[in-house]
């Protein structure tokens, strides 16, 4: 087992190994959690890991709630946070008690938007059993929801007190859901941990790939919290990738678009002389490998539209991280025509 | 003009006096804001202030856009707040512009809670028009819309960049509203301030009167943000208020609710020896003075339920603030048991 501190405004300990999931209510415990403990989750993860984790709870005292929602961005709405927010009520939830998210980025994402906001904000844990929740979205305290006009449109920086990684749970992940955290994983490697990129290239121990991805995330989020500077890093692949999710009726998962995303970018970085051919070429090796996508069907030229409605956009400039070399990126703001320019 | 500045993790100042509102775009731009202006109001408010305002916004600079909203409780709920979101991101607002209330209570935690959550966070400007909202809801970050469940049920705590309060605003108030925020007033000099009940009992300057309350607020709301402790004392007549609130079927005015709630609680004190008698005569003496009622129709049995689904109840036990002589109150937990024997 593995425990990274994240120094947020308020610290956490986000705890990564195997067989943990029987443990969290210890561990809930442990941090001084008591009484209600309301677990969402969803209908794909539930007839795995609901009733072990209910059990947990109950066995360190927790009077124990649970909300299943249909799995998918589909439930991530303000329609299902009403439900849950109006669900706590109703089982008499105070500001002392819990919120639990078991699940991948967006129950943790919903549940988390909820724990923000139920009663001004109640304690929140999450449990994430996918790759991607488990090296990304469970950690640093970004929740939202998504609107009729865009993804992640409302939220909340909200940081969970606690983050129990049981490895264990990837076990009944579908291919195409691992490939999905692969792509985020692959990401950290290219922003700033060359050394990740080489242990990805050979057969690898998940416990210290997932510990060594948090502790990047720990470490970026300590600095910039509320996302003003280095944490837009994190972004890399997902300004362009989010704009080809949308483009693709969100119909491509948000992996592939992220691996998309970054492969344009750095091809565009590349022509340009910002960065190494080398880089372009780890990188498709990388992907390919891990059964990810390198190419979109769409042409760029329709892209920037949807990539100036999405959060990183500041009046008409959009921020993009820009690869410089294998393991570095950086921050630049690119308006609609020096974008063009670095496409053609 | 008075000044006070609130100390919360992100510090910020108050400003009150007369003919503010012409002069709120500059203040705004004086504290480093710009773009784009959201100015949320209500149809009650906007033909006497909105023209004014956004005019003033317009003249230093700002791209303005404005939602009128109708008047009253019921558009504090999550429609209005998606409508709110949806419409922000239709006019391109991004994370660097502001949304701006103009209105009382109602606009504040409305508009502040879709500040709070619009991209997880825009700049956010307060410009109460009621007294309540100047004394109370305008100034300490507390945002939130009401649920089927219950009153606030769903928010943040998310601290304005700026509020001007323009005193010229309250000539229009209806006599009702303005004795609503009297309640508010009179509340502060019962938990902390017996100078300002002497000041009441004479015709008295709203500058100093108003800015005394926002000296108050800003030095609890300092000293505990997040609500855990001393800001409670903020809850004096609260508790057992909205209980009547919500028994009357939301048709009682919060104001006098809030009178009716301090008289219960100072009536169950004095005559359980906590407290002198002398503070409720002065109570009596001066809620009368600005019209405000001092007894409900229900009676006390019915209430403690409604209370125990107030956000102030942890458990089963309610925090209630309670007098213990002129100008300082005390926080206590009660069961059911021990509020019926204290009422009793």
């Amino acid at each position: 087992m593995k425990q990274i501190n994240v120094s947020t405004g308020k610290p956490y300990p986000v705890k990564i190994g195997h067989g943990l999931l029987s443990g969290c209510g210890a561990e809930m415990q442990g941090i001084g959690l008591y009484g209600k403990a309301l677990i969402v989750t969803d209908d794909n993860v539930a007839p795995f890991y609901l009733k072990k984790a209910e059990e947990s709870l109950k066995q360190s005292g927790f009077a124990v709630f649970s909300r299943t929602l249909p799995h998918g961005e589909g439930s991530k709405n303000f329609d299902e946070l009403v439900k849950l927010i109006n669900f706590a009520a109703e089982c008499g939830f105070s500001r002392s008690d819990t919120f639990v998210a078991l699940g991948g980025g967006v129950i943790g994402d919903l549940c988390g938007f909820a724990a923000a906001v139920y009663m001004r904000g109640v304690h929140f844990v999450q449990l994430p059993t996918t790759l991607l929740a488990a090296v990304d979205s469970s950690v640093g305290g970004k929740t939202a929801v998504d609107l009729a006009a865009g993804k992640n449109l409302a939220g909340a920086f909200y940081q969970p007190a606690l983050v129990v990684c049981d490895l264990d749970t990837f076990a009944t992940l579908p291919q195409a859901e691992y490939a999905n955290g692969m792509a985020e994983v692959i990401k950290y490697g290219f922003i700033r941990d060359k050394e990740l990129l080489s242990l990805l290239q050979r057969p690898f121990e998940e416990e210290e790939v997932v510990a060594r991805c948090v502790q990047s995330k720990a470490e970026i989020v300590a600095n910039d919290e509320f996302d003003r500077g280095e944490r837009m890093l994190l972004n890399f692949g997902h300004t362009v990738g989010h704009a080809i999710e949308a483009r693709s009726g969100f119909t491509l998962p948000h992996g592939q678009a992220v691996a998309i995303g970054m492969v344009i970018v750095t091809q565009a970085c590349v022509k340009n002389g910002l960065c190494p051919p080398e880089t372009l070429d780890v990188m498709h090796k990388l992907l390919e490998r891990y059964g990810l996508p390198t190419a979109a069907a769409y042409p760029m030229s329709e892209l920037f539209d949807l990539m100036v409605n999405d959060k990183k956009s500041s009046g008409d400039a959009i921020t993009f991280v820009l690869p410089r070399e294998t393991g570095r990126c950086e921050l630049k703001k690119l308006t609609r025509a020096e974008w063009t320019a670095l496409l053609s």
